[in-house]
Parts: structure tokens; sequence; C-alpha cells
């Protein structure tokens, strides 16, 4: 018996409306259950339960609610199957976070089933958790194609402590059958890195198709191609769809990628002296057309910024990427050419403060600085959040003498999500029976079930899910359950996995905002008298050395209140509470700020 | 004689390629001079000086380096003649400060010569910070129109320790004549706000035009029209155009109002139940118009969020807006009427935490909750920095049932100013000699003024000021000086002005990222021995009660540096700097975080 038991807009979802919540505590592990082996009977008594239901388990952990901290797994028969180990990037609400990584608290329990990891491309959002997960699930085969083995396999030496990994490497066409639930497909998918894989995962009881983030390439004629595979995979009869939700409010189709690139080319016959071109060091299907490019019209190509050489040296070696011998040069050979035999390739488009082209601009490269006539541009979009310091990075490119471009000035950007006509197109061509829309926020995810509505999926077979529930599929049906597993937000912060907590980075965002004060009271044990001057500290609050008055206002106040106290009463933790209350208020009237009191008592 | 002093891309620009720099310290008092007397000789030894210029000094004092705190003052013959007081919403640089008003510090040592402050219409970034700085300049005599009198003045008594405010109505095609300096002409500009002015000022040595925020206008067949008085102006000889340049990169003209009106009267027709509208309360024009189409098709308005309270029945007690008896009712109401017979136009489009838009979607409200098939329109672009609390906004909407429309969508909001054509089409119609671009970060500035060569103005002829500069201009020349006044930002926070430092926010920023940590050592004033367990306190670092293990560390090892530090050299300030190194190096290796450390030292 299949029951829903909640809809909002005619979706299948299995929480009512929602009010406005912090992403923090949007799942708190009070509601989770214990889940059930999957593909199991489930006996409970609501008349929601999953009775008798022989299905596949499909549960987020993340990336539906966020950009970001992408990973899913799939159970059938005490058979699991992980795709992607994600990591999304601090926002607002988590200040001084390193990062944010999916919460794998379900899956430690039952380690021992799990039968291999796939990783569908090599962008941190589906690959940065690696390093910090792997080594808790029992280090499991991990099935990758070539060039994201080689990032992982890079960027895990540089954990000290992480197991060495188990990659299998795997590419587009290949079949494998892992235990006895899962046979698997890949097939290519274009996105702005090569190597990009979708999965086709045939179960004893339904097909399902997982998309990795794509796009539809487009010809010079407008023309799709690349769309077999997922013409192929239509003939199958796929029962549900887990496909990207990223661009799913743009209308249109992708941008082409040669479109970008002619545009770039454009730019670059244009310039008359260097050019230094800013994209992200993932975007290699690019930066391998860009240095195609610069050698076509005769400039050598400097590439700037850790990860950006990092990136580039793995996709030579591999071939995806080939370069002519002496075409990439030294940045400290820079000056032995003419300006317009000059490009540079560099990381920080978003105005990062340690990247690439902030330390030129700072004049803290020793061989790259801006220069009068420098042709500046910007291949990348800007992230929200970051428009700020791409303002300051045009700024000052521009007071420097540089002539600047980006990509609201002409396309020389396309994203690599798909947007509505493509999203369709898909949809299509895939045509499943149910769609399951990830990767993205709420109303991103909603927007694109509206999409699935528009390619002739019924509305009560799209399932809009959170991270953490857990859906039940097979041929026939498709449903989210009242089973929910802990998906909440797991912070890095320096060394620490996890150990940031929701009351520490409540704390943070006060100390933001008004700063704090420390009292510090010494009393004599025996008279209960304030032995010396009270200290002060203060940090973020006001410039105490030109704010005299109120620090005697403040430690006359204090042995006020002392003396106002019997010693019998004098117990510590009262006198603190009396000091922050009457404390704060006063200084909440003389300034209408409310900083952190924190008063210190202590007896001698 | 006139010298510039040095080019950036051609422009005038009184100073050289600049590295970056937080705007907070750009304009560094200690690089001001003393300004000069204006339009009187100046002597000096420098090549760049000025000698024997009889021009009008123009001075921004803010806007020239954000979008906001506008203000500049006009000096000519010991007459002052000053343009808007605005201020500027915080930025991430910027935590927990209210805002940031414009540096007056070159004007109050001579405010007896202002002769007047004209506002050009009733915008915060224009209007905004007259409650903090009039008082100081001597309650000048202020000209505005009708409705931003009654908007400063209302906003003025919330002020108690403020003058009351002595403005003079003006309107369009009024002529004043402050001093013997200044003759004004005011002429009406199209803005999203009604009695918006721009100025034409006639001076002994020239002409000049100061635009306000403008848009141009267009009718249904895209004829521009509202053009008549930038073309009289144009005839009369004008020596420098001050120009917005907040949309200079966008290409094109500006979308029609009459569109954006269009949509919007089509996404009510289409809407089978309430209608929730959010857009920005200041917006008057616009608003004056939907409240129209609700009228035209049947359904009675609800007003929601004070500031679109106050500012719709100050337009309507001032005939700006007609609204028909029983048209506007009380949110009480609402439910005795159908739902598709409700309009709610609201505030909150930005996601703003107290605003009211949040407090219906939070349920705070008690007459009005988001429900099922409410239509939510978003007539309002995103400031950049509130993407994470629109997609909240939209997330959460579209949880609770709603259908949400926004701009990105559908053409349901168009932008205040105008994009390059209308901004070239306006200085073709002016015709100045001299450009100087205003209102807007550097690039948008530089933007600006490569419209103004499109235009038809020479390159050299363009003024790229920074905040606190000072240009000289007549009919023949007009040049940026050498010499600059005080620009840089005043904060607001709380009750205090100006008392809110560098140093203040940069702590914040650290304890935002880190956290902190407080060590009271307390020791005998004899022995030197540490007389009790130290106490630490601790916020935004680690969760405490979770980290006893740290703690006992960082116990055990003040107790050691005490011990390994003789008595006679344990002077309490060696002692803080011995413990900041010590246990911070020590925490920063065990964590890889740096909490800021604040030792305490008591000896008893």
């Amino acid at each position: 018996m299949i029951e829903k038991e909640r809809k909002t807009n005619g979706y299948y979802s299995a929480r009512g409306p929602a009010r406005r919540s912090s992403s923090l505590n949007r799942d708190s592990s009070s509601r989770t259950r214990r889940p059930m082996p999957a593909g199991r009977t489930r006996t409970a008594s609501s008349p929601e339960s999953t009775e008798q239901v022989d299905a596949v388990r499909f549960t987020p952990l993340g990336g539906l609610g966020e950009v970001g901290r992408n990973m899913a797994y799939l159970e059938y028969n005490d058979e699991i199957l992980i795709i992607d180990m994600g990591l999304q990037f601090p926002e607002e609400e988590t200040p001084g976070i390193d990062f944010i990584i999916p919460n794998i608290t379900s899956l430690e329990e039952k380690k021992d089933k799990i039968k291999g990891v796939v990783l569908t491309h090599a962008h941190y959002d589906h690959i940065g958790a690696v390093p910090y997960l792997v080594g808790k699930l029992g280090n499991p085969p991990i099935y990758t194609s070539k060039l994201t083995k080689a990032i992982i396999e890079k960027r895990q030496v540089e954990f000290t402590n992480a197991p060495k990994l188990n990659v299998i490497p795997i590419k587009e066409g290949d079949k494998i059958k892992l235990g006895d639930s899962f046979d698997l497909e890949f097939f290519g998918m274009s996105h702005t890195i090569p190597d990009n894989v979708g999965i086709i995962i045939k179960t004893p009881v339904g097909n399902l198709v997982h998309f990795s983030d794509f796009r539809i390439d487009y010809d010079e004629n407008g023309e799709p191609h690349g769309l077999d595979d997922l013409k192929r995979a239509g003939k199958m009869g796929i029962s549900a769809l887990m496909i990207d939700s990223t661009n799913s409010e743009e209308s249109g189709h992708s941008i082409s990628e040669r479109v970008v690139e002619k545009n770039i080319e454009e730019l670059f016959k244009k310039a008359e002296g260097r050019i230094i071109l800013a994209t992200f060091s993932s975007m290699l299907t690019r930066i391998a057309e860009i240095i195609k490019i610069a050698d076509r019209l005769g400039r050598r190509v400097v590439i700037n910024g850790r990860s950006m050489k990092d990136n580039v040296e793995i996709a030579q070696n591999l071939g995806y990427m080939k370069v002519r011998k002496g075409l990439i040069i030294p940045a400290e050979e820079i000056n032995k050419h003419k300006d317009n035999e000059i490009l540079v390739i560099t990381t920080g488009a978003q105005g990062e403060s340690t990247a690439g082209l902030m330390r030129i601009i700072n004049g803290d490269n020793r061989n790259i600085q801006i220069k009068q006539g420098d042709t500046m541009i910007f291949s990348s979009s800007v992230i929200p959040g970051n428009e700020r310091s791409v303002q300051a990075l045009k700024d000052n490119l521009s007071r420097q003498g540089a002539i600047v471009y980006h990509s609201k000035i002409i396309d020389i950007h396309a994203s690599g999500h798909a947007p509505k006509e493509d999203l369709r197109l898909a949809m299509k061509l895939i045509n499943p029976k149910f769609v399951i829309p990830i990767h993205g926020y709420y109303f991103m995810r909603a927007s694109n079930a509206q999409n699935a509505v528009d390619a002739g999926v019924p509305r009560e077979n799209v399932l809009l899910m959170d991270n953490g529930q857990v859906a039940f599929i097979n041929q026939e049906k498709a449903f989210i359950s009242q089973e929910t597993v802990p998906a909440f937000y797991v912070m890095v912060d320096g060394l620490g996995v996890g150990d940031v907590q929701e009351v520490v980075l409540r704390d943070r965002r006060v100390l933001a905002q008004e700063g704090m004060l420390v009292i510090i009271v010494t009393l004599d044990r025996q008279t209960g008298q304030v032995l010396k001057n009270p200290d002060i500290i203060s940090r973020g609050f006001i410039y105490l050395k030109e704010s005299q008055e109120i620090l005697s206002d403040i430690r006359r106040r204090i042995r006020g209140i002392v003396s106002r106290i019997p010693r019998r009463d004098q117990d510590p933790d009262y006198l603190k509470t009396v000091f922050r209350d009457q404390i704060g208020q006063f200084i909440y009237t003389k300034t209408y700020r409310r900083p952190m009191i924190l008063p210190v008592v202590i007896e001698v």
C-alpha cells in the first residue's frame, strides 16, 4: 500500500508547509527515526506506513536545500550505493566556518553494506568531502572517471590521517555490477569539466537514472548534440529520474560554449596589450579551448594560481589538454615577450583575498602586475555573496588602467547547468515515470518540478524531497516515506569536523554585530567588598580609549551593585546575572547597543 | 594656469593607480589639506597649483566610491550650496553598523557660508543623513519639493535632539537665487518616486547641471518623453554636467514603467486567489499605479509595513495618490472579502528580518498569513548581499503553497536609473563641455565616462573624481585640484555617530571569524604563584562544554608559563604577551583556529 501523507502544490512532499527556519536546524535529529532495512516489509501503525513495498530506497544527504554538498545513497536488499560526496561553501549564517559536509550518521551504522561510491565529476560540490568521510565509511571502492580519480587522489595526500583511496576508473559506456542489486551504466554528460558521467542504475525493482550536473551542447546551427545516451535510456523504461535543478528558473536553452569561445576570441583579437583572463580553475573544458585560441593568435600562456596550475597539469598529463611545448611559459619569462604576445590565465575571479588575481592587483605577485592597456576578461559568473569583492576587483583594475570585460557586458561565460528548455528536453528524452529534482534550494527544485510537469510528467509523480528524507521507488510507484535520517549540517572549521555547533555560530553572529565586554570583579572573600577597580575588557563595542566616561560609569555601577547586595546573598552566579542585566541595560540606555556582557567574579 | 596631474585611461584623475584598499581608509585624513577659500587665488609652489583660477569649486563628500551616501557642495566667492545629504547602508566590512553618513568636517568650519541645501528627491541615499548633519551645519534652509519636505519633516521628529527643519518648498520650473553666486532652476526628472528634481545652476563663471537619479520614460510606441528641460538646458551653454552612474554598465534603454505595469496587470488577471505584492516603500510612483490596477480589477488593498503605510499616507495627503474611499482597507478586514478581491502591498522584498513580508511568512502577522494558492509578486530587484535572504523568502513562500513571480521570470521591476543609451541621450541633449560622473563605484563611473566619450565629450573633459576631491570649474576649464577634504566614513551605530572606528570593526570581523578566549590568571602578589585554577571564558570558538580536554591543557600550560618566569620578571603586561603568544600558538596547533586571546592578570 502506497500512501502519500500530504501535498504541497500537488507535488509529493512528506512534510507540510514549513515556517522560515535556518537551514541549520531544518533537520533536527529529534525528528529522526531509525531507518528501516531497505526493501523490507515495514510494519507501522500509522496509515502512512510503507507496508510490503518492494522498493529501492533513495536518501539524499545534501544538495536539496542548498547549492553544494551533493550526496545521496540508494539501498536495496541490504546493499548500498553512494553517489557523490560534495562540500558546501560557508554562508552568512555560518561565519568563520571553512565549509559544510554531508551528515553520514545514517550510513556509518551500516557501512558494511556499502558496495561502492560513484563520483560523477571532479567539482568540489561533488567530491570535496571525500577525505573527511571515506575513512568513516570503511574506505569503500570509488568508481569514477580518470580525471576525477587524478584530482581526488592528489587532494587525498594533503590529509595525512585519511586512508589511501581505493579508486576503480570507469569511463562513458562502461557497465559494472555492484552486489546483486545494482547494474550501473555510465554515460557522458556535457558540463564545464571533462569526464562527467550520468548513471543508469538497473535494479531488480526498476530502472533509475541519476544525472550529474549537465548542460546540453548546441552546434553552430543551434542543433543539440550528445543526446543519444538519453534517448537510449528512455527506451529502457525508466522509473525515476534524479535531475539537477540549479538553473531551473532560467528560461531558454544553454548559451553554447562555442559562442563563449567565439566572443573570447574576438576580445583576444581586439586586445592591443596583454590579456589577463580570470575563471574558475575547475572549468577545464573552457581553459583547454582558451589555450588553443591563444596558440592560434600567437600568445604565450602564463598559468597563475595554485589550483589553476594543478588542474592544468593533471589535464595535460591525462591527455585532456594538448599543449604545444613552449606555449605555456613560467611567469618569470613574462617580460621576455611583447605585451601582445601574452595571455595570463588566473584564479581569483570572485575576488578571493588569497587567490591569484588579487595578488596581481595588490602588487604581491613578483612577476605580474597590472599595467595601463592590459585587457582583463572575467570569464565567470559572480557567485551570490561575492558581489562586493568582485566590484572591488573591477574598481581597482579600472583604476590601474586595465580595460575590463565581464559576462554582463558580453557573453564570455556560460553556465554548466541546463536552463528550463534543456531540462524539459532531457526529461522528455528519458521519459521517466517519476522525477525527483535534486541540487538546489527549494524554489529551484519547485521550479524544476514545474518543468517536469511541462514535459508531461503527472504532477503527483514529481517528488519534492528534502535532505534526509527517504523515497521508496519501484517500477510502478514512488513516494516519500515518513522516515528521515539525520541530515543537518556538519561543519569543518580548522582541524575540527563537526565540533562547531549552532551555539558557537550564534555567538559569532552576536559578536560580529555588537562586540563584547568582559567585566572582572575581585571580591574580598571575607567582607564581600570590591577589592580593586573592576577590570573591563571590550572588543568590537566602542573604542574604550575614547570612552573613559562610560567606563567610569560602569565601574561605579558595579561597586554600587555589590554594595547593595548583602554578603550572604553574594553568590557568584547571582552576581553575574545581576551584572549582566543591570550593566547591559545601562549600556543599552547610553548607547542603544547590546554587546555580549561576560562578567567574571573572583573571590580572594 | 590649469594643470592636470595625472591621467588614468586618458581621463582626468588627481590620483594615480590605486592599490586595493578598504573603502574605510581610502580617504585618510592624513592626506587632507586645509581647503582654500573658494574662487580665490591660490598660491602654491607645486606646478599643479591652481593659481588665479576664477572657478566654482565642486566637492563630492559621498556617493563616488559607493552606491549611497550622496552629498556634494559647490563653493564660489565664500558662498556654499549643498546638494543632498544621503546615507549609505552598511556593508560586509562594517558589521553591526546601522549606516554610514557623509563626513562634513570641511563644511563645519565654514558653516556660516552655507546659503542653502537642495534635496533632489526623498530616497534615503539622498536625504537619510539630514537629521544627523543639519544641526551641525547651523540648520541652513532646505530647498526641496513638497513630497520630500513631508517625508523629511516626518522623520525629523523621531530625532529628539535634532532641530526643527527650515524647509522652503520648491517645484519643477521654479527659479531661486541663493546669495550672489547661485541662480537655481529646478526641472522634473523621471524616477521611481514623484517630485524628483534636477538643478540648473547658473554662476558668474559658468552654468552647471546637477542631475538627480533619473531614467528616461518611453511611451507605448517607444518614444522618449519629458526631455524638453534637458533640451532647454542644452541651449544655455552648460559647462559641467554631474550625472548618475548607477546603471552605466547596463546596455540599452530603460524598461518602460508602462511595460512593468502591464505585466503586473496581467499577473493580477491570472491570479485566482489573493495577491501579495512586495516592493520598496520608496517606489511611490509604481505603488500609486498598482493601487489603480487593483481598483480596476475589483481588489481591495491592504497596506502592510510601517514605511509603506507612512509613505502611502503622505502621498495621499499631498494628492500624489488619489484613492477612492474604501479601496484601502485595514488588515483586520482582510477576511471579510473573497480571496480574489484582495491585494496586499507589503515591504520586505529583500528578506529583511523585521519587515512586513517576513512577519507574514513567519506567522507573526495577526491578520495575514500565506495560504495555498496565494500569488506572490516581487516587484523589486535583489540588492547585492541580499541574495541568500531573498532565496529563503522564495523557498518558504513556495513551501507554503504560494505561486511566486519575481523580476528574473518576467519584467515586473524596472530600475529607476538610466542605462547606457539613455545616459548618452541625456548627455547629448545637455551637450556639456565637461562631464563629472557621480553616484557609484569607480568602475560604474568609469563606464559612464566612456558613455560620455561615446556621446561626443572629449576624453580629457571627463573628470573621474573621488569623494573628498575638489574640482575647479568655469565656463572654459575644469580640472581636479590637488586639494582634498576629509571624506572617510562616519558610522552611525546605535546612539553613537562617528564613535565606531576601524579598530572596532576589525575586532568584530575577527570575532565573527574565530571567536575569542578570555584567560583570567590570579597571582599571589608575594610569591607569584597561580592562586586558583585560571578562569577561561570563550565565545564563538569551540563549544567548551564538550572540549574539557583542551581546557585542561590550556590551564596546565598557563601554570607552566607562570612557573618558568621568575617573580621579578612577572610584569603583568609581559605575562599577558606571553600568554597571548604561547596559548594562541598552542590553540592554533591543536585546532588550526586563531581566536582572539584576551589575557587578564590579577595580583592579590
